[in-house]
């Protein structure tokens, strides 16, 4: 190392520098901000990512990242626990609850089966999952996984196992909203068409 | 708050929102990837934070960031130690040192003068300046400070102070290499053809 970093200062920038989007530039950039900053500014961060990796879990019954032994979806009396969203991580309940549009429940299974990195359902959330939709009242259970490859031996095998004890649907894919036909890709597309709904 | 971010989850991305260059997105993307790592990257990260602010000052000398009272550019036996260069920011100091062209030592103002903002010679470390060239051997000061209306109100002003005791240059600014002429902006062409100098 040379000497253009004074040592605690090097240690910083490497450390930023394993952070995902976050390269050399950026993360002098940062350092110096944060030097700039005041003692309990600086202070309150190295807290908030202490507390949050020690505090925050896994929902015993979905799965979402959550501080108490269960989330405050699964916990909220409004939320209708006949409906099961299954997603393939926290980040897609995230999205799904900035929608406001969904007022069931989530399951997350933590990955997709993808036999290629050694993933099949044991390595996933899929056991509670079954015992969920076959032990309590669930009338239906929404796939919103990805049409990968992978996503859709997931859905082929989640709709398997638990078609006998449910209503199971799968989430619309097509051309998003205030998208140009032009400048989707083909697998959106086609899709899309196959998606297509008589008009009312 | 709603409830899409269970609590310590959402003051990690709230803390993290508050960089420079990072948004809401960004904060949560990096949030949910600190969750997945192990508790010592988070921990290391946490504590190269606490370390670096705790740490890293100014060196007494030249105002550049350093972790010891003198910096470790300023006791380097190996550089001149009579010609300085002066820049606004320590981010110049690193710049300067990741070209490897440069052996002389530094002086960090803080700033520059500017008036409009209250920010006077008496804000800037230009009488620790005055003092190092008119009480040691220096040849030659280098004046690299960006010319912009204030800068060049600070450059103007060190000049007049500095030109008793010492030579003053100050940097060449002009088309950058490998850029081209139609797509410089108007002041950099206008500082190019200012400093033009006649062939060899």
């Amino acid at each position: 190392m040379s000497t253009v970093y004074t040592r605690p200062l090097a240690r910083l920038i490497d450390r930023l520098q394993r952070l995902p989007g976050v390269g050399a530039k950026t993360a002098q950039r940062l350092a110096l901000h944060l030097l700039k900053q005041p003692d309990e500014e600086v202070a309150a961060l190295a807290q908030a990512l202490l507390e949050a990796k020690q505090q925050v879990g896994h929902c015993t019954q979905c799965f979402h990242l959550s501080a108490e032994p269960v989330c405050e979806i699964c916990l909220d009396p409004q939320r209708d626990s006949a409906v099961i969203c299954v997603v393939t991580d926290s980040r897609d309940v995230i999205a799904l609850e900035k929608t406001r549009e969904y007022r069931g429940l989530y399951h997350v299974l933590g990955g997709v089966i993808s036999p290629m990195e050694g993933i099949g359902p044991d390595q996933l959330t899929v056991q509670p999952l079954v015992r969920r939709v076959s032990q309590t009242m669930v009338k239906e259970v929404i796939l919103a996984i990805s049409p990968t490859l992978e996503g859709e031996t997931t859905i082929l095998y989640l709709g398997r196992l638990l078609q006998p004890f449910t209503h199971v649907t799968r989430i619309a894919f097509g051309l998003p909203v205030g998208g140009d036909l032009e400048y989707a890709d083909e697998l959106t597309l086609a899709k899309a068409l196959e998606g297509r709904r008589p008009l009312d």
